[in-house]
C-alpha cells in the first residue's frame, strides 16, 4: 500500500500508516485527563498530532524519535491540520521503507557505481589502483557510499548523493583531464574517488540527515585520511607497500580539497593535482546546489528565496 | 641576426644590439666629467650600465623608457657583470622583434583562434549568436584579443594569453556542458568568449605588461560589460536588437566570473552558468599558474618558492 | 475621503477602503465550506483578513498582490484585530493614491530638483557640463530620478529619497569643497548627480520597495556606468564628444564611490575626488539612518533596538 | 647662515653644518686604524659619513642619535655621495633650528590656533563649554598641541599637523553642520577639537616623529579620554561639576571616533555625532593624504607609487 | 515563605507570590471591557498573565517592569499555562529576596573575597600594593566588585559572577607565575586583579542583567584605566604618587586584555604581563562557559544545542 | 678544540674550523681564472667567502649545503668581512657537533622526559594510559621527540624545543587541573603529551630547521592524529583496544588544538578538555616567543623590533 505523504493530508481524512515521532509530551488536560502532544512526519514534512485518553504506558513505549504506525483522523484545529490518534504503536526500522523518509536520488546507483569502479580502473599507478581496489574490495563501505548522502544540506543532501557526487565529479575529471597533460591524471581520479570517503562515517541517514559523534569531532576530512592509512596499512601487511611519496600526495588531496582554511581543510592546495580535485568538487557542488534551488523553488517568482550559503537570491529565468 | 640575450651575456664580449633602456641617469664623476648611468633590458632580465664621455644632448635624446641600439662590451664590475656603452641611438618601436622583449605563447594564435570561432558558431540563440558575431567582426578589437596577455603576472602573463585562455576555458566548457544539461550552454559559451574582453583595454604591452589609465580606473569587468552595450547598440542601430533579458543574464556573467567581492566582482554568481564560467575562468587561472610556477621554479628542490598568491610553496616531485 | 490607516484600525468598526491585498489563500472549513484568507496592507502596517462565503472565480479573480477595495468589518479573534470581508473588488492601480501605500520625502521634490540644476550648473568643464545637462534633458529619467528611493531600507527608503539624498549630498560639497582647492570640484558635483543615478533602473516601487531583475544582475554602479556612457555617446553622436580622460574620471568615481570590494565598488577609490564623494555619500546616508531610526524608535527607552547593519544600538539622550 | 639641506649636496664640496647622527659604529681597518662609520641626517634625506682617524673618545662622546656639528666634504664613493669628516662635535638640542630636521605646516599656527579657539567659542552648552576652556586654559598642553604632527606617516605628519587637521575638522563642521539641523553641533564643535587631543600625549618629535612609551601602550584615543577625565575632575574641584551625560556622550565620541574596530576604537559609534565626527575626521585624513601623495610623487608619472594602506596606486591627471 | 517558580507552576494552583512584571498593555475585549495583559517572570522564566476586570488606574499604577505582587490562578489556554490575576499591588524592590529573580554563584563570596585580598596581598611592589589596597578601600566599589555578574550571558552571568571570575584566575596565576620567573608577578597579579573592575559601572542587575548608559558608550576597558588613574590621583593627593611607568603597564594589561581589537581591545598586548593575564582571563571565561553549557543543555543528547559564540555544538559525553 | 663562531670573528684571523656551506657559486675572473663564492655560516650567522685558484673539481665536490673544514684568513673587503679559503674539504655530518649550528634548549633534556613521563603516568583510565605508554615505549619517536625543535621560528625554535614545550604545558596542566574540576584531566594529560608530537614527523633539523615533504604536504596536526591510529592498531593488535569514545575525543584535542580554521584547525573546540590544551598551549608558545624576543633583542631600546606575527613591538622596560 502506498505511503499517505503528509503533504498531501487534507481535513477529514482517515489515517492509517507509519510516520517518524517526534518530541512527545505527556499532558494532563484541566480536567486531570492525560495526553499526549507529538510530531508526526515523513520526507514531505511534519504535522501536529494528539493523543486524547493516553496513558503512561504509551507515553514510555514511544521512541524519542522512531517509526510508529498510529490510525486517526485529520481536522482543523485554528485553521492549522492536526491528527488525533487513536491508536499508535511502534513499528521496527527494519520494516520501514526508508524512501517514504528520506529523500533519494533519481539516478540509477547500480549503474553509477559501475561507472565509478571504470573510472578507477583507469589509473595506470599499480600501487595507486591497488589502493583504489583496497576500499572497492571492502563491501561494507562501498554500501555506505553508494547508499549515503553528499551533505545534511546544501548540495546532494539525499540517499545516493555521495555516489551521485563522485561519480559526476570522476566524469568532468574524465573530460578534462586530455585539456592539462602536465597533471598526473591518476592521483586526480584517486583523489576524486576518495575525496568524501570520510563521509561514510560521518553521515548518519536511519531516519534523517544527521552527523555520528565520530563525524562531528573529526569531520571527514580527516576521517578520510584515516581510511587511506589503515587501505595502505592492510595492503603493507599482505607485502604491497604505497610508496610514502603517492600516499602523502594523495592525502594531501583529500586534506586540501576544501580549498581554504575556513571551510575546514588543514593545508591549502600545493600540487597541480589537489587544485583540479578542490575546482572539480567545488564546481560540482555548486551546480547541483544551484540547479535543485532554482527548480525546488516553492513560488512561482523569477527569483529564488535568498540562499544564505551563496549570499544571493538565484535568478530563475531562461533566456530560451 | 640573433638577439643576444642578457641572461647570456658573459663577461668580456662584445655587444652590438636592441635592448630597452630604463631608468637613465646624468651624473659627473669627481672629475667632472658628465657620464650616463642607465638599464639595459629584455625579457630574459635586466644589466646595468655605463655610457662614460656622454653629453646632455645624449641624455635628452635618450627614451624613458624605449628601445636603444648600443655598441659596447661587457665587464665584471665587483663581481657583477655591467655594460660599457661606446655607441648609443634610439631604435623605433616598429622596427624590433617584440618577441625578444615580451614572453609568448608557444601555442598556435591562429589556430586556438579559429576554435575560438568554432566554439562560438555553436551558440543556438541567434541574438546571442548574432552579439557574439558583432566581436568577431571587430578586426581590431581581435587582433588585441589574439595578441594580448591575460594578466601582468599570475597566469597567462604573455602575449597570446588573453586568446590561450579563453581557448582553453571554451573547450573545458564543451567537454562538461554534455554533463550538466540543466545549465544553459548557450550563455555559458558566450559568457567564456567575453568573460576576459575587457583586457584588450585595460593592458598595454608595447615594451612590457601595463595597465592603461583606463584600465586602472575601470577596470576589465567593467569595460567588458560596456563593450557588449556597444555591441549591442550597433546591432540595434542595423535592427537587431538584442533582448534586455539576454543582455542582463550575459552581462552579470561578465561582472560575477571573479566570484567574490574582494576580487573585484561587484555582484556575486546569482545564475548556475555565472557560477560555471566562475569556476572555469578560475581553474584555468590556477592550473595555468601553478603549472607554470613548477615548471619555471629557478632550483632544483622539490618545491618551489614560496607564491603569494597562493599562500603556500608548491611541491614539484611527481609520482611516476 | 481620507484613507483608513491600518495602525488606526480598532476593533467593530466598519471599513470601506482600498488596501494591498498578498498571499490570500483559498481553504475549505472542517464543514467544507470556502473562504479566503489574505493580508491588507497599506504603508503603516498589515492586518489578517476572512472571506467566508468565498467562491474559486473571487479567489481567481484577485491580485497576488494588488490594489483592492474593500468591504467588511474589524474584529478581535484571539485578542489580534482582523477584517471580515463582505465585498472584495480590484482596483486600478492607477486610482489610487500611492502615498497612501509608500512612504514620502518630507521635503519639496520641486524646489529640491532646481536647487539641483542649480548645483550642476556650477560646474565649469564645458564637456562636464554637457554630459550632465544631457541627463537633465531625459525627462523620463529625471521623473525618476525625483520621484524614487534611494534604498529600499537602510537609508533615505522613502518615494523622493533619491532626490533628497543626492541633493544634500550636493550640498555638503558646495560647503566644504572651498575648504579642499587642490580638489577638483567639477568632478565632484557631476559625480555626487551621478553616483547614485544607477539606482533609477535598479529599484521598483510601483506598490512597495523592490528591485528590478536588471537591478539585481548588474546592481546601480554598474548601471550608473552604463548611463553615461550612453548619454556620452548621444553627445558624441551630435558633435560634441566628451574627452576620454574625462569619462574615465568621472566613471571612476561612480564605480568606486561604496568605497570598499565588500560593498559592491570593483574598484577603490584612486583620486582625491573619489574620495571625497564617497565619504559625502557615506556621511549623508549614515546620518539620515541614525537620525530615522533614533527618531522612529517605537518604545520611549534612551536606546533603540539593536542596527545590525551598525552592530550597535543607538543612544537617544540629548545634552540639552 | 642657512642650513645647507642633504639633498642640496654636490660631490667635492666643504661642508659645515649642524645634522643628526644615526647609527654610528667604530670599526678598525685592515691596518688596524679606528674609525667611525655613521649616518647624517635632516629632513631632506640621510648620507653615508667616514670619521678617519677617529678614537674610542670620539666615538663614545657621539650621540646616538643626535644633533652635531660637522666639518668634512662631499665625495662620490663607488658612486654614491658621502661625508667625509674632520671634526665633529655635540651640539644642544635647544639650539638647533628644529624646522631643517623636521617638516612643518606651511600654514600660520597662531592664525589656525585662534580660529580653533573661535570655534570652539561657538559651543552654546555652558558646562562643554567650560570644559573645552579648561583645554584652552592650559598652556603647556596647548603649546603641544599647536606644535605636533597628527601622525608619524599617513597625514598631516609634520609640525602643525595635529592643530591644522584639528582647524580643517572644525571648519567642515562649521560649513555641513547647518545642514544637519537635528545633529547637536556642541558635541560635534567639542568632539572635534578633542578627538585626537590624546596625541599631544602619544608623540614625540625632538629629533623625528616618533611615540612616547605612553603612546604606545596605551594609545591615543585612550589617552584622550583620561584628559577629559582630568579636566572634567579640575572643574569639579573648583564648583563647576560637567554632566555625567555631557561627559560620557563626548568620551563616547573620542573612543568610537576611528570607527571600527580594526582601527583601535574599543568602541563603535552609537550616536550621530559620534559619527559625524568619524566621517569629518577620516575625510580630512584621507584628502590631506591623498593630496600629499600626488603632490610629492618624485616620478613624472601620471600615477603614483603604490600607496599600501589606500591599496592602490593614485591617479594624477588633473582633467582641466 | 519560599518563592513559587514560574518553571514549578502546574495548571489549576492558586498562585500568591511576588513577579517581576513587564510590557503591560490595556486593552479592551469585543464587548468593550478593559483587560491588562502582561509577562509575569523570576530567574525560572516568563509566564502569560491576564487581568480581567481592569482598569486605567490599575494599568497607570504598574511598574514598567517592576516587582508586583499577585494573586490569581493558573490554567491552560489553547494548551499554554497562563495566570488569572484576580489582584495586584506594586512591591517596593527593598523588600524582595534579589536572588529568586537573578541566578547567584554557589560558591561563598565573602570567602572569595578574602582570598581575593590575600593574593592581592602578594604584591612586592610597594606602589602596586597601594594602588590595589586603593579599590579594596572603596568600600562601595568593592560592594559592587562583589555583587555584580562578569557578563549578561557568556560566562560568569550571575551576581557574583565578576568576583568568582576574578578569585580563578588570580588562583590560576598564583598556580602558574612559578612556572614562568621571567614574568613580573607582581603585575600578573594586580593586572587581573583590576581587569573586569571597569564592570562595577558597566553593568546593572537590580531587576535583570543589563548595561548602564555609561556602561555602553564607554565599556569595561576604558571605565576600567579611568578607575586607576582615579585611584592613582588619590593617592597622588595624599602624597604617595604611583611611578607613570607602573601605571602605563598596568593599563595597558587593561586595554589589551580583550587579545584582539575584534574584541574591543585598543591595544594589543605588547609585555608578557599583559599576554598572560589576556590567556588567563580568556581561559577561565571560555571553561566556564563551556562547563554550563554542557551542565545546563536540557536535551539528554550527547551534544548540546549550537553555542553560536562559538561555532560549534559541545560534546557532553565523558570518557570514564 | 671550540668553535669558532662567525659572530667572534675579526679582520685578520687566520681561521681553520668547520662550516656549513651554502650557495656555492663557480665564477671566472675577467682574466679567466675560476673561483668559487660561496656562504659560510653557523648558529651565530653567516659570512661571505671566495677561494680563489677554484677548479670545477672542487667545486662539484662541495655540498650543496652541507658542512667543510676550511683554511683560510679573515679580511675586509669593502668594509665587510669575508673569509679567503686556501683549503676546503667536505665533513661527515656524524662527526660534527651539531650544538654548534643549532640552537638549543638551555634546559636538562633527561631530566625534562623524566618528568614528562611522571606526568604521564598520572593518567588514570586505563586505555588512555595505555595509548600513551605505545609512545613512550617507541624508543625511536621519543628520540626524536626529545631533539627536535617545536618550530622553525615563532617559540621553542631550538634543539630540544618540542620536548621542553610539551614538559612545560604538562606542568601548567597539574598547576591549574585542580582548580577545575569538571574537567576530565586525564583527556588533557593524554592531549597535551600527544599535541604537537606530529612534529617529530613535520620537520628536519639535520643542518637546520625546516620542514619533510610529508609535513608540508599533511602538517603535524594531520600527522599526530594518524600515529594516534597507528598506536592504537597496535594495543588493538595485541587484544587490548582502545574505545572509539577515548580515541576520538582525544584525536578531537589534537585537531583543534590550534583553536581556529585559521591556524590550521580542521575542527574547532567542542569539548572543555579541548579548550583547556588549545589555552594551555598558546599561552606557553606565546610567553616563549614574547620572552625570548624580550631577551634576544638586539639594540638596547625599550622597545624590540616589530614582531609581525604579534602584530607590535614589544615593550621591555621592568618595573622593578
Amino acid at each position: 500500500m502506498e505511503h499517505k505523504f503528509i503533504s498531501g493530508i487534507e481535513p477529514g481524512q482517515a489515517i492509517s500508516d507509519i510516520y517518524i515521532v517526534t518530541q512527545p509530551i505527556l499532558r494532563s488536560t484541566v480536567r486531570g485527563d492525560l495526553y499526549i502532544a507529538m510530531f508526526l512526519s515523513d520526507r514531505t514534512g511534519q504535522i501536529n498530532a494528539r493523543m486524547w485518553q493516553a496513558s503512561e504506558d504509551i507515553y514510555k513505549m514511544l521512541p524519542k524519535p522512531g517509526f510508529v504506525h498510529i490510525e486517526g483522523r485529520s481536522e482543523l484545529y485554528q485553521n492549522s491540520l492536526q491528527i488525533i490518534i487513536n491508536n499508535i504503536s511502534v513499528v521496527d526500522a527494519g520494516k520501514v521503507s526508508l524512501d517514504d523518509f528520506l529523500a533519494r536520488t533519481d539516478k540509477d546507483t547500480g549503474q553509477m557505481f559501475e561507472e565509478v569502479k571504470k573510472a578507477v580502473a583507469k589509473v595506470a599507478n599499480p600501487q595507486l589502483r591497488a589502493l583504489a581496489g583496497e576500499f572497492l574490495a571492502d563491501g561494507e563501505l562501498m554500501e555506505k557510499f553508494c547508499k549515503g548522502p553528499a551533505a545534511t544540506s546544501m548540495h546532494h543532501s539525499y540517499l545516493g548523493g555521495l555516489l551521485e557526487h563522485t561519480w559526476n565529479c570522476l566524469r568532468v575529471a574524465g573530460a578534462i583531464l586530455p585539456l592539462y597533460p602536465e597533471v598526473q591524471g591518476d592521483l586526480v581520479l584517486a583523489g576524486i574517488f576518495l575525496h568524501d570517503m570520510g563521509k561514510t562515517q560521518e553521515m548518519t541517514y536511519d531516519m534523517a540527515f544527521s552527523y555520528t559523534d565520530q563525524g562531528q569531532l573529526l569531520g571527514h576530512i580527516t576521517l578520510g585520511v584515516l581510511l587511506v592509512q589503515q587501505k595502505a596499512a592492510s595492503l603493507a601487511a599482505r607485502g604491497k607497500p604505497v610508496d610514502k611519496v603517492i600516499l602523502d600526495a594523495l592525502s594531501h588531496i583529500i586534506l586540501s580539497h576544501h580549498g581554504q582554511y575556513d571551510f575546514g581543510s588543514p593545508k591549502l592546495p600545493a600540487t597541480a593535482e589537489a587544485f583540479m580535485v578542490y575546482y572539480i568538487d567545488d564546481l560540482d557542488a555548486k551546480i547541483n546546489q544551484v540547479s535543485k534551488a532554482i527548480e525546488n523553488e516553492a513560488s512561482d517568482s523569477d527569483w529564488t528565496s535568498w540562499q544564505k550559503a551563496l549570499e544571493t537570491r538565484l535568478y530563475r529565468k531562461r533566456i530560451e
